[in-house]
This record gives C-alpha cells, structure tokens and sequence, in this order.
C-alpha cells in the first residue's frame, strides 16, 4: 500500500491558447501533470509527461511538438511558459516555495526557432532570482517582478522597464500578493491582471508597512538559529492597505489610480476581485472589513473612475467574495454569482445577469438561475447562442455538473456532463474561445479523466488524459467502498460519506476514524476523487472511515452556513458527536476503537470533539491546529467572529484552552511544522502549555523549520506515516499483539 | 507513590557565623531547608521548616528565635539573611529565575530590634528588581546588584554607592557571571569576593559585547512570540572577556585591576575561581581557552601584581579548576587539590600543600595525601593541631567520607564519618572557625540526616535534623532495594547500581531500564540518597533500574577519564552495551522489555545506545539532549573536542545525525524544553529534521517557555509523570492488557 500514497495525479485544469491567461493553474514546481491551452478553436497546448509541450489540433488529431523537453533538460524547469506568437519558451528553474502558491526562481527565455536564450534580470542585476515572470497577452510582451517592482518588456529583445518602484521587499508589495491577499482574499499570490489587448495592466499595491510583524525561528542552516519576519495581521491588528493601479504600457508610461468607491460603509477594506471587463473598463469588488458589505464596481481605466454596478450586504458574512464576474465582449452585459433567498434553507447562489440599459443610470439586474442548490462556477457567455456556461450542485450538493441556461425567454437549463459517465460526478470544465469545444475534467468518483467535447453535438473529440496507469494500479489494489447515507437532524437531510475496507463484513469490527475540516463554507463529503493516508488505513488496516458535513458547511444554503457565525466550534462539534453516535450504534462498529482527525480549523474541531464530554472518541490527532482565533489571519477569525475588541467573549469562548483539562484518558496527537506561516506554531505552543498546567498527556510531532503545506515530499510522507501508525496502534486489539506473541512461542518450541 | 516526587529535603549546607560566608548555599528561591550557621565557635544559626531564625548555642542547647517568620510572612520571602551585627535582616521576596542559579528579587531590610524597614533600591529608583543583594562580612555593610552594576552600603541606614559603572544589561556583567561562566565555570551566578575583614571586594567584569547572540522564541504572553535574546558562545565562536577587580570600600573608592600573568599559554583565558588568601590578598586561577594550562596565582590586591603559585598542564583537558584553595591565616601556607600520577590507573587528586619559605624565590611543594584515590574536597585547616580536614573517596569512590590528615610527619590520616552509621556513606561537612565543632551531613544511603560533633572527641552534640517524617514515609513504602555489582572491563573493576523492586523474585521476569549520564567526569553510581521517578518506576511498576559508571567518569583516575577525549560517546556506547549484555544475561531479566533514559549529555548517550548496532534496547526516552557539539557551549565542547576548526572531524564524529538512520523499529522519546537556554531546542530541532529525512518514528514532548531547569513545578511534574507513562508503555506485557480484558469479559458475562 505504500506506493499509493506516492501516486498522484494533477488538478487538470485547462488554458485555452486563445485566451492567453498567463495566471498558471496551479503553481506548485513539483507539479507534473500535462497542462494543456486549446489554440484560437480547434488547437490544444498541453505539456506531456515527459516534459514536451505539444501542439493538437482537435479535428485533425495532429500533433506537433513545440517544445521539446530533452532540449531544455539541464535546465531542469519546473515551468514552461510558451510566448503568444509560439516563437519563444520562458522556463523558471530553481523554483523555491515561499506561501501556498508564491515562489521564487530564476527565469530564462529559449527561442524555440534559433538556438539563442536569454537570461532575464532586471536592468544592472545578475542571476536575479525573481518572484514572477510571464508574457501578457500579444506577441512576446511580458512581464516579471523583482523586490516587489514590475518591469516590463515589449519584446523578447527589448529593454526592461521598471513599470513601479515603490517596492520594499516584504512590505510593499507592486503586483503580488502579501501573505493575507495570497492566502485569504486573492488565493493567489498573483495580484495583476492584463487588459485582453495587452495594452495595459492592472496591479495592486498592498502595503504592510502597519502590519506587525510575526518572527519564526529557523532552528537549521546556521550555528546560531535566525529568526524569519513577515508581517502578518492576527485577528484585530492592522491590516494591509491595498491600492489598484493600471498603467499604460502602449506609449508614455502613465499610471492612474482606480478610485474607492464613496460608501460610508467601506472604511478599512478588502479588494477582493479585479477582472478587466473590456480593455479599458475592469471590474474591481470592494469588501468592507467586518466581510458583510461589499460593492462591484466598474472602473474605468483612464480616469480611475469607479461606478457601482452592485452592492452586497448580507447578517452573516459575505461568501465567495473572490470570484469573478463574466462579461459580454463589448462589457455591457456581466453575469456574476450572488446570494439569493430560496426559502426554507435560507440564501443559495445564483446567475445574476447585469445589462446596462443606454440612457438609463441603474442597471436591469436578472437572475438566470433559482433553487435550493448553487451555482459554483460561471464558466462562459455564448452571445451567439444566447447561452451561459456554469458548473453547479443542482444534481447533488456533493457533485458539480456543467449546465447551460439560456440567458432570455424562460432561462431554459440543461446539464452537459450528466449523462457522461457513472464515475464522473464532480467535474470542472473550460471553453474554447470560439465556444465550440469544451474540456471537461472529470474529478471523481472514480479516477480523473480529461476530455475534449464539441459542444454543439456534445461529442467527444479527443481523450487527453485518461490516468491509465493509476486505473491499473488501483484495480490490482483492495480499494474501500465509498457509501452515502443521509442523516436528518432538525429540518435537514445532510449527507454522511462512509469508507468501508474492500472485504468489509456486516459481522465483523471496525475501528473508526472520522475526518473534519470543517471550515465554514467548506465540504468534505463530495464525490471528488481522493487517495491518502486514510484510505491506506481502510485498505489495509481495516477501518472505516466516516465523513460529515453538519452545520456551518457550504452548499446548503445561508442558514446552515451562517449558523456558526460567533460560535465557532458548537454546533459542528454536536453535529459531528451526533453522527458519530449514530454510526457507532451500528454493529460493525468497535465502539471501543473510535478517532477523529482534522487539520487547520478540523485540527480545532478535532481537539473539541476528543476533549467533548461523554465523547466516545479514544484518540485524535490535529495538523496545525487553530487553538486561539486571536493568534489567526485577521481574514478569516474576523470573518466569523468580529474584531476581538473591544469585546472578546466570541474569541474565548472559541479558545481550546478551555478544553485542556478534559484530555484525560485520551490519546492526543499534535503535528506542526515550526516554520508553519499560516497557523503559527505559537498556537500549539500556547495549547500545550495548558495541556501541561492541566496534566494531560500529549504526544507532538514537529517538522523542523518546514512551513504549512510541506513543500517536502520526504516531509509529507513523515506525516502520512505518523498519522497511519498512530490509528492503527490507536486501534489495534490487545490480543492481536498478544496472539502474535503466542504463536511465536509456540514456533519457537515447535 | 505520587507523593514520593513531592517530597524532598534540603541540601543542608552549612554556613558558620563567623565566617560570615554571604553566598546562599543553594539559590533555589523555592527552597525550604533549614539553613545553619554555627556562630563564633558554639552557635549556631539556622531557619526552621516553619521560616523562623534560630540561635542555637549547641553546649547549652539554648535556642533563641532571632527572626520570627510569622512578623514578615506578608512578604512571602523566599530568602533570609540576617546581618553580621544581628540586628536586621534582608528579606529577598518575588524572586524570579534567571539561570540555573541566578534569579532577580525585590529585597527589604528589616530592623530585628524596631519595626523599622528600608526597601533596597539604587539611587533615583523605585521597585527595583535587584540581581543581588547580600550583607558584607562586617556589621551592616551590603551590596547589592542592579543593572549589572554594584552599590554598597557602609550601614543600613547610609547612601548607597555605586562602585563601578559599567554595567550594561545583558552585556557587561559587574561581580555576576553571564551565562556561559554561571553554568560552566564559576557553576554559581556569584562573581563577586568579599575580603575577609569587609574592607576591599573583589568582583569580575565579564564583557559578552563581541559573543554571538542566542536568540529564543517566546510563544506565550503576547499576541505576537517574541524573541529572548542572550549572548550565548557555542563551540569555537568568540568567548566572554573576563577581568578581575579589587575595590577598596574604606576612604575614597579606589579600583585596581587584577594583571594576569604574562605566560605565552594564557591567551584567550578563562578565570575559574577567585578566593581571598589574607585581607590585602587574593588567589586566582587562570586557565587557557584550550583548558589544559592553568596557573594558580597569589595577587596583590593593592598593586594588581599577581604572582605564580602553581602551574599545570595536562595532555587531556583540565579538570576541578574552580575549587578554592585553603590557606592559613597568614596566608603563607595554602593547600589546593591536584591532580597525581598514582601508577596503573594515571592521575588522582591530591591535597598539595604549599608553604612560602622567607627569601626564596619559589615555594615549597609538598603532597600531604596519596593513592589510587581522589581527595574531592579540603574543608579545613586546623593550624592549632596541625591538621588539615577534607573529604574523600578513599573508603569507596561511591562514598565520600570525612579524614583529617597531619601536615607534618608522616601525614597521618584517619577517617572521622566511616564508623559513625551504616545508614551514612556519604557525607559533606563544615567546620566552626576554631574548629571545635563541625557539621556532618549524611547525604546517602538512607535517608539524610545531619548532626554537630565535636571535632576532638568526635562526639555527637546536637541531632540538627533526622528527616523523621520522610523516613516514616519511606517505611511504610516499598522502596527498592540497592545492589552493587563488580564489573571487570580490561584492566578496571568498576561499579555497576542496580535497584531490584522490594518484592523481587529470582524467577520473575523484570523489564530494564538503564540511566546514562556520563558526563565526563560525572558519577551516576553513588550511595546518594535518591528518589525519583526512576524510583517509581522500580516500585510501583516492577521495573529493575541500573546504573554504571565507565570510561570517561570520574574518581577512577585520569586514563579512565581522558580515554573519552575527542572520541565523546564512543567508548561510553561500548561500555553501557557491556554491561546491558552482561545484565541482561540474568534471568530474572527480561530482554525483550529493555530501555534506557538520560538528560543533556547523557541525552546523547542514550540516543546513541538506543540506535547502536544489535541493541537490544527497545526505548529511550532523552531530555534536552546535545545532539551536535558544535551547538552547544563552548568551555563545555572545546574542553573535550578542542576548537571546531580547522578540524571538525571529532565534532562531526560525536554528531547525532550519523544515527538519525538508525532508529528504525525502536521507540525514542524526546523531552525539550523550548526555551531552553543550555541545551537550546535547536539541538533537537536539528536531530528531528535527519529522523524525519531518514524516516524514523520519534515522539516529541515541549514544554513551552521553560528554560533547562524546568522552574515551574507542574512542568516538573509533568515530565516525571510523561517518563513514568513512557517506560511503563514501553514495559508492558502485551498479555497483560489482554488478560484484563478477558477478566472484564468474563465479568460481563458472569
């Protein structure tokens, strides 16, 4: 089983050539699946396997080789960036993860027609390492970012332009993310946007010089350990001020400033979105910092000029405040998701359709879309065929579908993907620019396939990854059967995921683990494709393994979600000690063998439901637990419970000290890097010193100097391991080793 | 059994009156022992369990309570010290740890005779927060300490002085030690020397400006950590500066540095003891960085001039170079311990005896005691009788025993404590200035005690303190029973401890556990008293404790000790696995249940047993162990290792890492605590990320904020309790949890 947890796949998500997105899908280095941009129609980018980046023409099925990895080999580039014009290949090498998705790395620029590179630095700087580099939209004009300035070049050969220089490194921040954008707001570390024609580009300036500063120790790599700062917004602290410029890249540099809008309501504030609607108009959302007020603006680029199109406001917090409208070409039509009441369940999200109506100062606002599901993603706008492309849960909340709507008459909707396949439940999918063909990514349940459909006949045109290889793997393996069930508690029939070992019996007993998360908004159970240390414990330790989603999770409607708001921890941990009581009445159930594990905010509500009283649960173990929502991202602890000050009861109520004292005769495990940059390890720290006025026994494992997502394959498997091994001697049977030890000895005199 | 680790007894130095000595015996601020002075001949001094002062004539038995605690418990104070003349007392209160023995305090003074107080501040300074204050040797003259600099008062009532103005906070230390001279040279936070008349005093400046900076995160009490810097100087990095002073207190203030000897070995140095010989003099040793040239000198506190006395040099490192010398009252003689070569077992510690000779350049030198055994302290020289007392190992290096010996003729010896009690093997004493009487404290086997005698006929006066109540308790305890075992290694025959549960039966099987120390130098093996948590184990959980002492401890002579230099851990893993074969070749023994624990250095070493090749061990638990010499502190490494460049090779040999691949299947437990300031948590952060590269399994415990030596008692008792958990797990039968099981049962179904 081991191997298992070392096979993987990648999130395909698709570029479409003609769009030129030069946001990579997903930033990781180590990534190495096939990425892939369908050319002005009929034409798909991918990078293969072994490295080529490929040319396929989806009707003629021919391929043609752009790049050819064994060329650029000794580079050994983590990334390959193919120039619009096709003539030039920008490969990153040397990449080192900062955050989440931030890194740095050395840059250099290969003609794929001559045998010429060149490196990129900034002007009078050699071998600069750079924390961004791309190509705009046109020709061979790109971009790259160096101590937190942008410079620009028009082509491959020409000079540098330092568009800003009022970059600081680690405090003002010209076109990236600091540490709160990129993990709470933008969920990138990208914080610039091309307009379509390349003529100009946005960017944001987000200033951390107010922010205190949190320090890490770094413990290796020096004799005397050096102490890493950031600054870093704990709930109630300053918090980073951003800006949003665009500068003119076509003729004399000229940089306007896009311009708050005057709301009394927008104080201290969030820009959570920036999308250019056409090339000189672009969409910016403004979210006020309490998170439950927020404005879509229209900016225009020349005047910095912002006019409301619409304006949030909502009891509990804004949700999904980062996503991006769509618009019609010429940007009189935009399409974007909002909060809608739907009855018994409260708010679901749904198609808002903006028109601007000539001559007229509001806007005609309809939506496309009702019921008690969501939609989660608006993929495109077809004008020709009057139609809008979108993912949703209409068909289940714990699966995506690719639906269209008719955006006049009566907003006829059909789905696209839901007769495809049984084993395709959770999809995501991208459009050709044409709108005639689609990729759809099928992610689960079964294992990941990417597909290329016309999307007229709905057929398929071409497979482009079908996972052969880990299909094969899996079947050869004992694999857990995945069940559902629905749970009814008060008005709702929420949805429990249950992991059963292959050669599972009625009459048997199992051990069971239960996996949180949690985080408000989130979901676990879902039909996404998944394989990790749990399903080793179920496939070769016999456990079964139980997911839930109670209150506080998404896609259910406002008031599920909403009810967590300043209570942080309550009703997840009765919902989840409900469903743990219901399954364990169940008779393949060893009620003496039961565990919990969650990370981040699950590794909060992991903690609460093993220190809850009467809790069943013998064993629990938390990565990177949240013990103290002060100690969090200003973000996220605000978000659900207000500033700390001046009154802080939601804060301690929510605080698991208040547990310490109840982890008697349970088994604890904490894991926490202590370079952790997102939940500090100040809060495990801080946890187990009261674990230690409280007596209670705790058993920690630490990643020295490893920062949150473990950018260390070695690393990662420490974990997997620690956590396997943990469970199963968590749930091993005392006469299991007992046994053992018996026929030992009767070997032994045999 | 918990209360076993609650209770303790004091340390029951004594202190004699007339010597008026202001050092405290022992700093701990918590600790409650009765602490005596035998004043001028007859009386003696000392606080009761209850806090109260006591004047005790030990002829007539009269006592008079000088301090009666119940009119100053509103302080709380933790520390008494009555004044010369005996009209006041200086009460330290809110004392706060620094160090292993330093810790600031408030302190007050208080009239014994009217209700009249001072509070003991500097000048134009309220509520300080002082580092020092203690009376001088004559009526009511005191110092104290603040800022690192000195202040003197003539009379309680008089202006405070400052006497020297150097000070800076953390840097420049006026009469205290930093840190590396408090924990490895001076092992007293005391930097200071009264002469013996109260007229002049002696005090160090030591300069940390050039050390490197430790830097250590503080998790609690704030929003954001916070960093505790210390100047810190790891192995090979730059040394504190040391000088030495002489103030003269009478007349106009008048400082006079104290000139090292020129001698082309003392250049990088260290002064590891300063003790005044006669009222104008003062002896002070001077040892190299490398701590293999010392030169004993005899300096003119008016002139500065100091002269030669003795010099050493030793091919392995120096040992014992912080014990004063004793001199008689002229100062023309002084007796001081070296080491002598003895024959087969090389060098052992002998009392010298050097006596200036009118008109002769150099002195004459004469050995008083000899053999294959070391004198390990000189605590009095009887000019009257011609006689020098002292402690030894003579009768057993695992006992120290109290001897006088002649210093004319032919030196006879003999020995005063061997016949006084069984229950008495080791002892340590003190003597009245005219040495008519003298204090035996019974350290060990049974339960300490301590007693006065008179010094001529050797007869008992006055029973101090019998320790009833902790005798009682032990009665009615299981206590283990002591065992000593001969073990034959090449030419040695050394000592192995071993602790048997009261119960013991030849037949049973017992699980093993194997405490390490091994510093060198050290002795874990002695017939001090001892009750611990390893005690628990022995009697509560039936486990058989050992102890064994071989190459690299002390009180066998210099081959057995120096055979570990540049080679640290090498010979001391063979050793241990000897004797664990040896040992676990009984069979009452059972080698399946066999761990091993030590702290610091013999944290190292259990690391090293546990992953030695073919260990039997199956656990190990190691507190703040070092895991890479060149991390920790330079006087302690270098002694051993010598300077890290431009050779590494000893310190990359005695590196922990070389083992990180070799824990596989065992169980390792780490206890850190993460502010320690002696071993810093770096040395298992370091250690963690190689098992976690070489995928081995670790349990880690913290203990937030905590320095090395675990002020708080809770943590105290947390660890003992986490070790208890630990090696019980670890030892328990597998059957044994089955068979409790299948009791449960079968009353379920009966």
């Amino acid at each position: 089983m081991q191997s298992l947890s070392e096979l993987h796949f990648g999130d395909l998500g698709m570029l479409w050539i003609a769009t030129a997105d030069n946001h990579e899908p997903d930033g990781g280095p180590s990534h190495q699946a096939i990425k892939k941009r369908l050319s002005s129609g009929n034409e798909l980018l991918y990078r293969t396997r072994d490295g080529d980046v490929v040319r396929l023409n989806v009707e003629t099925k021919e391929k043609t080789v752009l790049v050819e990895n064994k060329k650029f080999e000794m580079y050994k580039a983590s990334k390959y960036q193919v120039s619009p014009d096709m003539n030039y290949v920008l490969l990153a090498y040397n990449a080192a993860p900062v955050y989440q998705h931030s890194f740095t790395a050395f840059y250099i620029i290969c003609s794929l027609i001559t045998p010429e590179t060149w490196n990129l630095n900034p002007p009078e700087v050699r071998n600069a390492q750079l924390q961004y580099a791309g190509w705009g939209p046109r020709g061979q004009q790109l971009i790259f970012i160096f101590e937190n300035n942008i410079y620009y070049r028009a082509t491959v050969e020409s000079r540098s332009i330092r568009l800003v220089s009022s970059g600081r490194e680690g405090v003002i921040f010209n076109g990236l993310s600091d540490w709160l954008y990129e993990e709470e707001i933008f969920q990138s570390h990208i914080a610039h946007w091309w307009s379509p024609d390349g003529a100009r580009l946005a960017y944001a300036t987000i200033n951390d010089t107010l922010v205190p500063k949190m320090e890490i120790p770094m413990y290796t790599g020096s004799l005397y350990p050096m102490g890493k700062e950031f600054h870093y917004t704990k709930a109630g602290e300053e918090n980073p001020q951003i800006q949003l410029y665009v500068v003119n890249l076509n003729g004399p540099l000229h940089t306007m400033e896009m311009r708050r809008p005057e709301d009394p309501r927008i104080g201290d504030f969030y820009i959570t979105m920036v999308k250019w609607a056409t090339s000189t108009k672009l969409a910016v959302n403004w979210l006020n910092r309490a998170q439950n007020a927020s404005i879509l603006t229209l900016c225009e680029a020349t005047t910095g000029v912002c006019t409301k199109k619409h304006e949030d406001e909502s009891d509990g917090w804004l949700h999904r405040q980062n996503e991006a409208p769509l618009f019609s070409k010429d940007g009189h039509k935009l399409f974007f998701t909002r909060a809608v009441f739907q009855g018994g369940m409260g708010k679901f999200f749904h198609i808002a359709m903006s028109s601007s109506r000539p001559n007229a100062t509001t806007d005609n606002l309809q939506f496309i879309t009702s019921g008690d599901w969501d939609v989660t993603e608006i993929l495109a706008y077809s004008e020709e065929r009057q139609v809008v492309y979108f993912l949703s849960t209409e068909d289940d909340p714990k699966r995506r579908h690719l639906y269209s709507a008719h955006t006049v008459g009566h907003f006829n909707r059909r789905c696209l993907s839901c007769d495809f396949s049984n084993d395709c439940g959770y999809v995501s999918g991208s459009f050709s620019k044409d709108m005639r063909y689609f990729l759809l990514n099928c992610k689960g349940p079964g294992v990941p396939f990417s597909t290329a459909y016309s999307t007229d006949e709905k057929e398929k045109v071409v497979d482009l990854e079908m996972n052969e290889d880990l299909r094969n793997t899996l079947e050869s393996m004992q694999m857990p059967k995945m069940e559902y069930r629905e749970i009814t508690t008060g008005d709702y029939s929420l949805t429990m995921q249950i992991l059963k070992p292959a050669g599972f019996l009625d009459t048997a007993h199992y051990p069971l683990l239960l996996l949180v998360d949690g985080t408000p908004g989130g979901q676990t159970v879902s039909e996404l494709f998944q394989v990790d240390w749990a399903t080793v414990l179920v496939s070769s330790f016999d456990t079964v393994v139980v997911r839930f989603d109670g209150w506080g999770s998404g896609f259910r409607g406002s008031y599920l979600l909403h009810k967590v708001q300043r209570r942080l921890g309550v009703f997840e941990e009765k919902d989840q000690l409900e469903v743990l009581s219901k399954i364990s009445e169940e008779l393949y159930i060893d009620k003496t063998r039961m565990g919990v594990f969650g990370k981040v905010y699950g590794g909060y509500l992991s903690s609460l439901l093993l220190s809850s009283e009467d809790s069943l649960l013998k064993c629990g173990a938390a990565v990177s637990p949240i013990t103290d929502f002060e100690l969090y991202a200003s973000a996220f602890s605000e978000r659900y419970l207000g500033l700390p000050k001046p009154d802080p009861r939601a804060y301690g109520m929510a605080n698991l000290a208040n547990r310490a004292s109840q982890f008697e005769d349970k088994k604890l495990l904490i894991i926490h890097p202590t370079a952790d940059e997102k939940v500090h390890f100040q809060h495990t720290a801080k946890f187990i010193s009261h674990l230690i006025n409280e007596k209670a026994n705790y058993t920690l494992q630490i990643y020295p100097d490893e920062g949150h997502y473990l950018h260390s394959k070695s690393t990662r498997q420490h974990e997997s391991q620690s956590l396997v091994n943990f469970f199963e001697e968590c749930f091993r049977l005392p006469d299991k080793a007992f046994e053992e030890r018996l026929e030992e000895e009767n070997e032994e005199e045999g």
